[in-house]
């Protein structure tokens, strides 16, 4: 392919208008993610409850805008303001919920269908990544880290607003919370906003921001498909293993263990056993603190 | 009535003063509330957590500010510099708990005196609702959604503070959460805005704004009185059912009952049977989702 | 001691650098309280948990900063905007949890050291609490209150922050409100406050600032090392004892039951019988509304 036109290519990328058909396709699978989140009792609560179904809905839609304003102190309701995004939204949620003979839900759940959605909504995210890194940026010129939460929130805002968003459905589930098993859109986004944050605060990557932004789609569109059509879920757990065995104590901890026996039998008889650290230091489902 | 006279009348009720007469009815009654969400245990309570207790009084008697100002991004101690105001809410606390002999809560629990002091409140919940609407309408011009949740929250904050207001005395309740179950005020706060945003952004409603304020202060102290002496508490269910029936699948649902049995009896598999989807979509008391 | 060498003394004290040295000490006594939450399966939980056990590492530290931020209407990142301060938490907080063989853990905990670090704690809280009240004096001139309240938050923000900071673990102990049981420090830190308020804003306290500072600072030292080496915990008990006889109802109360001892059997009733609200109005453990 010639440099020039994929350079030509990835200029389009990055100035892709989003509204409406992205804005429908994220809307769609938040209001699906709610749909699954309510299990088989999703139809008769949202008829029971149809304010609380759609609030809940709109926290995931909105959840991204609405924690970033939130965090960087602006108004909350800053992210509900645009009336259009409003409506899109709140007429997705009715068709998705309320559809005739749930015609909206059948169509958006059919594989072909949701596969497009998916790649789109995933494009949708490197936008928001970016659009997060550049604001966050304005507001803080030196908080790095700030640079790389607020992209994070805003590529995965559901995500931390989760806990939130089944509180307003009466449902508390503490243990949920996104920091303590990160998913994968979570640490893509944590990546996407790093690499955008280096892209734009230093000289390290010299390619073209379009470049990198159009690298960016592809890996996200590429593992969301994979996910979806293979059941590929998170190339970043190899990665993790290894970073967590040299910095996060899995070296020493099973150099300790070698050396004296004491404080690994000491940790098993806290009743939550770590057999192999080095390994699997993610693996494993819950921690024993939880309840 | 003449009605020049009755419009001047309106134009009173418009200026009315809140402070300090109205200012002490709604703090009494706020009181008299977390008095009795405490139960059997309030008064052993209110004497070894005398600053939880405090401290969950002040936040459902200035529910309405904090939240608004939580939501426009404005400081939320701002809601709590009127000293006035807060030593007059701290003197009604005083009073309703800690009066010798419970003097001041027995009064304040005396029939008659209650029915003044809760039309004095519903006179003031439609003030603090047009200020509501009026204070979104100058932040947002053009956030209708805005403007009727702000006044929404300004008339009925203390509900949609109630969990977090509870949890201030070290009870959790999720299941409590406002929007699962709107009570009446909730409703008739969401009604109000609704009228106040149709008269401000609209023309609609030819009536003066005096008029308008004057008809829903008669409306809300009207069906306070009702519900406190008569029982009649929710005159919103009916076009409920009827908005649920036409809009939100109540039709649909049964035709698609009627077609075939089978989605009905998943539904029922799931543990939530909905008998009767069609008449009454919000009688029946929690979801199968509530934990 | 000469009276003209000890005002150098507190000039001094008022004009101390508390960047690196305090604040390695109150980052290095956070992780350990944090540590020391999560019981005996911290270790693993650090190994497995990493981000969840450095996100709730951080509320800790910058608790004070964000609660403020938060009251105020300040953007919240902006408590984590010092890049310096930053580096310095995340590397306090890695030594603590995932140092070889727990090396830094365990020089932490060595009695000298831990007595020098809190120390030097108490001294940074009090400059913290001058901090908050200033600040809090120049956004409401005249809220009291909120100069009383910001103060006392960031004098013990991390206690305030706990449920929040525990949620971030998946732990949710909504008994566990500060305001429910205050702790020494909190209310230290409201005594403070309200002291740094008298002199500021009013004339009733005729010594220089940098006398009551360094007054302050010589008491929570005090009672800091009171509490960690003799085991003195709280010297506000006796006072509160007294205020609450005297203006929460302890007398009345007594007087009431000895008049009639109806009441007294109906708050038995309720499950939690008061036994002698007079003397130990505070000192019985939770009440019976916790569950």
């Amino acid at each position: 392919m010639d440099p020039e036109a994929f350079l030509e290519m990835a200029n389009q990328v990055t100035k892709l208008k989003m509204y409406p058909y992205f804005d429908i396709a994220h809307c769609t699978l938040c209001c699906l993610y709610v749909r699954e989140d309510l299990g088989t009792g999703s139809l008769p609560f949202s008829r029971k409850h149809p304010l609380a179904n759609w609030l809940s809905s709109m926290l995931t839609i909105f959840a991204g805008g609405l924690l970033t304003n939130f965090l960087l102190g602006e108004p909350l309701l800053g992210a509900l303001k645009n009336n259009q995004q409003l409506l899109l939204a709140t007429a997705v949620w009715y068709v998705i919920f309320y559809s005739p003979f749930d015609v909206g839900y059948k169509i958006a759940k059919f594989l072909p269908i949701k596969v497009l959605l998916a790649a789109m909504k995933e494009v949708y995210r490197v936008k928001k990544i970016n659009d997060g890194v550049t604001h966050a940026a304005k507001v803080f010129p030196n908080g790095y880290l700030s640079m790389v939460l607020i992209g994070t929130i805003k590529g995965n805002g559901s995500g931390f607003l989760k806990i939130l968003e089944r509180l307003m459905r009466g449902v508390w589930t503490p243990a949920a919370v996104e920091v303590m098993q990160p998913t994968f859109p979570t640490k893509a986004s944590i990546a996407a906003a790093l690499i955008f944050v280096l892209d734009k605060k230093t000289d390290i990557i010299s390619a073209p921001h379009s470049l990198v932004y159009f690298g960016i789609c592809i890996f996200f569109v590429y593992f969301k498909l994979s996910s979806l059509l293979l059941g590929i879920h998170d190339p970043f757990v190899p990665f993790e293993n290894l970073f967590c065995a040299i910095f996060l104590g899995g070296i020493w901890d099973s150099l300790a263990q070698t050396l004296s026996g004491k404080r690994g039998a000491a940790a098993d008889k806290g009743g939550d056993a770590v057999k192999n650290v080095l390994g699997s230091p993610k693996t494993s489902g819950t921690s024993g603190i939880q309840k």
